[in-house]
């Protein structure tokens, strides 16, 4: 069943620590303040901890700016009132794609302060990307008035997977120009705040379960079908990132064995079957010019027969593939997302189908499937949600 | 990066509540007293919880048996130590399989007491298997000298999944004679202490953290090859188990759509291609009885052609199957158990070639893949683990 709230706990790396001690309890404070003030009487009584551990964290917390504190009385003795500086800290959430970047900020209650994107030259080199969130965060900050300093932290989407042991892009990143690029390092350099990076279809998963309407759910899939396909995965509440960082890699199931090679190096991967790649190569024979991912929509909302089919044998091929995932982690909810969101049913049906073909029986009954009704904000949302994770920050 | 010590944190249903707060801090303190008897000024003092938390806390773990406490000085002053009562207190695990019933007793501080197991007719119905149970389980304690009291309750494991929202075995069970009974109200009934149910695959991977060469892995998948195909995840630390509980169905993930019908209704099931029962079945074919999977050990080891090479097909499909699991959820250890674990590299090696074939190459290369040292323990002893996780008790 699902816990009904969120929690990073699991994610301690050494929970006996003091650091990792400081941090639960933390969380624990932050858990309360997140329904109000509240006075450090008050905390200790709610959280069980003793009045000493709660004042230091408090003040580790108001040092930082996460929190402040003012007199006030309490059944008439004189008391200190803790409140979070929700309006004042400011996360920000970056999304760098193949030919586009994001950038949101949001604050710590959950409201999104401002938002843009631009276009990005197809083939642009890391720096070139990372110049353009300087600016477009710089701007963005200046027209809503925030201050800089403010910033408590920003989380950056990259479509690829990270390899967590060097922080670096892996090989098979639809952004080849970044492979081996310790962007974390490079991007502290450059924003001088606190930088958390990860994979686009991970921060997919995570904004569903923070921004989108499946808060709550504690075993979700993100699919994302583009130009690659991927998977994020929330299990047991938490982000999962499994031992080396690289997760949800479902576009190179083996779907046909003898099927065409991958640029993975393997053959008849979910990719070479399901991508828009594929889609858009089987439909612009005979065209001036090759369709993009918006035409395909276009035209399969216009009935157009080959679309149509094209659009359903991908669809049949990424329901199997979900199949057997759906047999392996049983989640409750898989929410397909990418530039094809627009397709709706033309391909949710297909995919459904596939799944209950391959899935045992009470998997295929019990799981939902539906659309991502987030679009293409939700990798920039998902990153800035990431800051919340890591700050232990959950919506109320 | 796996952490060094496992923790039930993330399954508690209601973060939130005062029974899972209090649970929360129950373990906190078991954690620190398996480092050996503390007072409870000391207590307070490494868990950050106030002295009255910690007393109430003690008093309740006194009550269950769980703790005992005697009067001390700490400083000069009169002072309580406490202390957990590991040599009284028994935990029981029970292996209920198709024609077999296996029972350990095991204390606290995870010492195996006793452990016996005996046959069980093929085909024998729930109600007679629960009896045998309950007449080993006598044996036990009383050649051990245990008393029933001590006994904090019993993980029971059954070859076949559980579907958590009822608690009892779904469809598809390698003991169809189980198939909707509410196993665990049953149990109770019969054992008159706390009973937890659980897959036996999943009981496996819970014993190669807990029991086996494992521990301190965050993320484990045990693959048991036998009359079914089944796996159990360990992930984040933590036994998973997904929405409805029936997780690891990797034995039905698709291999030839247009292969054999499975007893799971679909086509080309790794089941088909395999289990212990298509090798007997390919290998039977002019024997005067059908093998047994010791025959089809027997008979590798002995280096016959035939065997070889049903082996040899099996574990190539088996590491293809395991090669897009590990994409999904890149486990960092892959163990595989089952009657055929006696074959060792002749099974092993062909499902390495089949994983790195079908993995991506970061993944191919970083996941261990070895043979369960357990044997036929392995599912008692993590029925045994069970009741340890579930009273937040882990190794030290």
């Amino acid at each position: 069943m699902p816990s009904p709230s969120r929690s990073t706990r699991s994610r301690t790396k050494n929970p006996g620590s003091q650091s990792a001690l400081r941090h639960l309890n933390q969380q624990r404070i932050i858990e309360c303040l997140l329904n109000g003030p509240s006075t450090q009487a008050e905390l200790a009584r709610q959280t069980g901890l003793s009045t000493a551990t709660v004042s230091n964290i408090v003040k580790i917390m108001q040092d930082s700016g996460l929190a402040s504190t003012e007199p006030t009385t309490s059944s008439g003795r004189r008391a200190l009132n803790v409140r979070l500086n929700s309006n004042g800290a400011v996360a920000v959430g970056i999304d760098f794609g193949r030919r586009h970047l994001r950038v949101v900020l949001a604050s710590l209650s959950y409201h999104v302060i401002a938002e843009e994107s631009v276009l990005l030259p197809l083939g642009h080199h890391a720096e070139q990307g990372i110049q353009a969130a300087v600016a477009l965060l710089d701007k963005l900050l200046a027209d809503s008035g925030a201050e800089r300093t403010a910033v408590v932290g920003a989380g950056v989407g990259i479509p690829g997977p990270i390899d967590r042991r060097t922080s670096t892009v892996a090989q098979g990143a639809i952004l080849p120009e970044w492979v081996g690029i310790d962007i974390q390092e490079r991007l502290e350099e450059a924003f001088q705040f606190p930088i958390f990076i990860d994979n686009d279809s991970n921060l997919g998963a995570l904004s569903e379960v923070t921004w989108g309407p499946h808060s709550g759910i504690s075993n979700l899939l993100f699919m994302k079908i583009g130009s690659g396909i991927g998977a994020g995965l929330i299990l047991n509440g938490n982000p999962y990132y499994g031992n080396v960082g690289i997760t949800g890699e479902i576009g190179h199931a083996t779907i046909h064995e003898h099927g065409l090679i991958c640029r993975c190096g393997n053959r008849g991967c979910l990719e070479t079957i399901a991508s828009t790649t594929t889609m858009i190569e089987l439909l612009s024979r005979g065209e001036e010019r090759p369709l993009t991912p918006e035409d395909i929509v276009r035209k399969a909302l216009a009935r157009d027969a080959a679309t149509l089919r094209v659009v359903d044998d991908a669809g049949l091929a990424v329901g199997r593939a979900l199949g057997n995932v759906a047999n392996l982690i049983n989640p409750e909810v898989i929410v397909v997302g990418g530039p094809l969101a627009g397709l709706g049913d033309i391909l949710l049906d297909p995919i459904r189908r596939g799944l209950v073909r391959h899935a045992v029986p009470v998997i295929g009954e019990t799981t939902t499937l539906t659309m991502s009704s987030l679009n293409d904000r939700a990798e920039a949302l998902g990153a800035a949600a990431l800051v919340f994770q890591h700050a232990g920050i959950r919506r109320t």
